[in-house]
């Protein structure tokens, strides 16, 4: 069958991915990815045909789903966490329209911001931003801006690829930017790290402590609102339930 | 076990639900919530003792899962889409330390955000923001000054609540509120309706028609940032990845 689906397995697990990722996964020929995602799902597939790219590949790994789907396989391509919130699912609709041909279908998943929010409770319980500090792909000044309007907002902000070898200091810049347009340095947060894999990590903590810390491509970091408190070892960000 | 699992059961058919959330009602002696995501669950586990309670009762809800856990059974507290994100997490944490012996697990799961981004294409391909223009718990003031700082940063947006029978025209006024903080009349949007379940609808429309949309409390609603594209049938963010 000519089909792509680009399919959202959760935070890492096979206990994060839905029926519906499952389901897709099972009727596909092909499972192709970003290498250290397809090893979390081949597994439970041992009799599929793998096609692993390496990082930085996305272009070439859309065009690759979509001749193989152009030949009459059906493919699916793996995304970590959800296929849409900086996934495969936009780069690959973007190619489609070249491949009227082949169907495609999105399947949803559990992005990082939900898992690791649930980790640390509820940061996203009211109104949020989610903002990744990678500038590959996004200059620097407009994250610059956006992490400004989040904290004149009084979002809750979730904050992706906060940092990676080339950008260490990445999270102490948008910390600092983020205490620059007055949110507090005692403001609640967290991180989150591995999530559901092994090495699983969590903390909640401080902006003035948050600006401290180190953070890589594995880890979510949360900033909580005004009105975000710990509760407890939870993050917390009520939506105004009244006094409880 | 004195346990209460605050559960995302994902939009709406067992398919969109996560292996963990499906665990986690399977391992509860009772599951409780809104009538209507009761009733979504409830044909999974027939042999469940079932509490279920109307609208506007989520203080009421959390009290009561607690109290249940504290005399010793294992509670599900039931969420549609995630248990986060407007969910119960925030309320059912708030009140869960004067239950010192009650263990608290959040479950994450699909919320509309990622399911109705999905049926439309991948209008959060990109960094964005989630609100919800429900002013029955947060006021409309801090809603509207959201809009608009979302509108300043070119964020993609997704609306929660757009509309209710006592809010019929809170989505147009969220557009204009858009439109004055000077997003373009052609900024590509979408929405969706009763995700993953009987009657499922999709659109996708430009925010000048959006205005003149009606939308209820099932209704999911995405504006994009200026980048955002139809292509084919679909409603695409983009994230730069160079000239396609």
């Amino acid at each position: 069958m000519n089909k792509v689906y680009v399919v959202g397995i959760g935070p890492g697990s096979a206990d994060g991915m839905t029926e519906q990722a499952r389901r897709a996964l099972s009727a596909a020929d092909v499972l192709c990815g970003y290498t250290v995602y397809i090893d979390l799902v081949k597994g439970l597939f041992p009799e599929k045909r793998i096609l692993t790219t390496s990082m930085r590949q996305e272009l070439k790994r859309c065009r690759e789903a979509l001749n193989m789907a152009a030949e009459g396989q059906t493919v699916a391509l793996v995304c970590s966490g959800d296929a849409g919130v900086y996934g495969m699912a936009s780069p690959l609709l973007q190619l489609a329209s070249e491949y009227p041909e082949v169907e495609v279908e999105i399947v949803p998943g559990v992005t990082a911001a939900l898992s690791g929010a649930a980790l640390l409770g509820a940061p996203l319980g009211n109104d949020f931003c989610v903002i990744s500090l990678s500038d590959l792909l996004t200059p620097w000044d407009e994250i610059e801006k956006r992490l400004r309007l989040a904290a004149e907002g009084d979002f809750a902000v979730c904050l992706y690829n906060p940092g990676s070898r080339n950008r260490a200091d990445y999270l102490r810049k948008a910390c600092d930017i983020l205490l620059a347009a007055g949110k507090s340095p005692k403001t609640r947060c967290g991180w989150v790290r591995e999530i559901g894999r092994p090495g699983q990590k969590r903390r909640i903590l401080t902006l003035e402590e948050l600006r401290e810390e180190a953070a890589d491509m594995f880890t979510t970091v949360f900033i909580g609102s005004s009105s975000t408190v710990f509760m407890n070892d939870w993050l917390v960000t009520p939506r105004g339930y009244g006094n409880l």
